[in-house]
């Protein structure tokens, strides 16, 4: 047995989400379990590090499995691709030790939304971000952003339904900055995530864009530790995972 | 009766094209069709200036109509969007003179061509490009592109099919040039365009990229006014029409 370790970009917008379900075969996970059986009989599982939500999409989610057969490291990704849809992408593949864990090893990950602030949607952004209408004011989101990093109970940012022991997180650094063709992307590293945390803080900093909570409240926001307090859960369509350390 | 003129964009990907045809109920034309039908009985036919193939996408394509009804001219396009599927958007309505035609009218045209020559296909393109893994060289499409401008007989870069009466177009510029995330993009911009005559222009360029043909061969490619000289016809999602000219 080989432990392999895969590096995987994905268009999440037709798929269930990540994760294997009941009532759907339309999972990243499905898809390329369904692949890797096709070359190894004794194929069991695959692991991703993260359990993307519906619609999320990925530039490297990394996920590992256990091979039985030999295929050298070079032509794994390619032969994967030969039988994925077009719009899951194996981006490189690598023999791993056998004690890897793509979820358990992971130290840190790297999330973005995307928010189209255009005057309508932009059709080549549209699968990939959030289009909202009204002028966000971006200095206000870049002031409140700044509340967010350090260890800290995120609670406030925590859906319902999060199965997690702990809210305590850890926020490395968090961003919002312009990019072309009217865009805002936010940015957040952090040592792992609460169910749908980065959409809450996203929906959040989108408030606060539109002046109805000001850059201040943020920090209340956090202190609060109440979904109450924050924003709404901005749509899966701008979320991104990038990266993920280990 | 009061011509309204639109400007649309729309991401190609899951349409037939442009033009409603017998077979498919799946065209940009017949989807706007529908909705204009909603908000005016007696409404018949939108004209497009471009008849864009299946899978090729629109920045600002632009069509006219007759409307019965009073709609302010700032509330037409956001009436349209609301009951538009996602990947068509119109994203300005405004009223234009009884005679104003969008396709016997327009002057000129911008084509963009998509190339994805990263290693892998970005997800965040996927839709819009045309994915090639070998790397091609850019400045020797730079140095063939030189060669298109100008009025001349284009026969060599039009398929079969082609029901123009006239071999004749005048490219106003060419230009080959990189962009972020190992794009490269050609842009051509012109009186009009033959049948597919973008397409086989950036499948010569991709052939040259390759260096399967020399940059100074683009001069004869046109010169031999056939077909057979030129390259491949490039896939139609690398293609977006981005502008018509009045």
């Amino acid at each position: 047995m080989q432990r392999v370790k895969l590096h995987l970009a994905y268009d999440g917008t037709e798929y269930s989400g990540w994760q294997i379900q009941k009532n759907t075969d339309h999972t990243i996970q499905e898809h390329l379990e369904r692949v890797i059986s096709r070359y190894d009989p004794e194929f069991k599982r695959v692991y991703g590090a993260c359990r993307t939500d519906a619609g999320v999409h990925a530039l490297n989610q990394i996920a590992h499995f256990d091979m039985s057969v030999d295929i050298p490291e070079d032509n794994i990704a390619t032969a994967l691709n030969g039988d994925l849809p077009e719009d899951i992408v194996c981006w490189d593949a690598e023999k791993a030790a056998e004690d890897f864990h793509s979820r358990y090893d992971a130290t840190g990950k790297i999330y973005r939304y995307r928010i189209d602030n255009g005057s309508f949607p932009h059709i080549y952004h549209h699968r990939y971000s959030a289009f909202f209408y009204e002028d966000l004011d971006l200095f206000s989101m870049q002031k409140a952003v700044r509340y967010l990093p350090g260890k800290k109970d995120f609670s406030s940012f925590r859906a319902k339904g999060c199965s997690s022991s702990t809210p305590i997180r850890e926020i490395f650094s968090a961003e919002v900055y312009p990019q072309k063709d009217e865009e805002i992307w936010i940015e957040v590293s952090g040592s792992g995530f609460l169910y749908n945390m980065v959409r809450i803080i996203a929906g959040t900093l989108i408030e606060i864009g539109r002046g109805k909570i000001s850059p201040a409240e943020m920090e209340k926001i956090i202190a609060s530790k109440s979904r109450e307090a924050a924003g709404f859960t901005a749509p899966a369509a701008g979320l991104t995972l990038v990266e993920i350390f280990y």
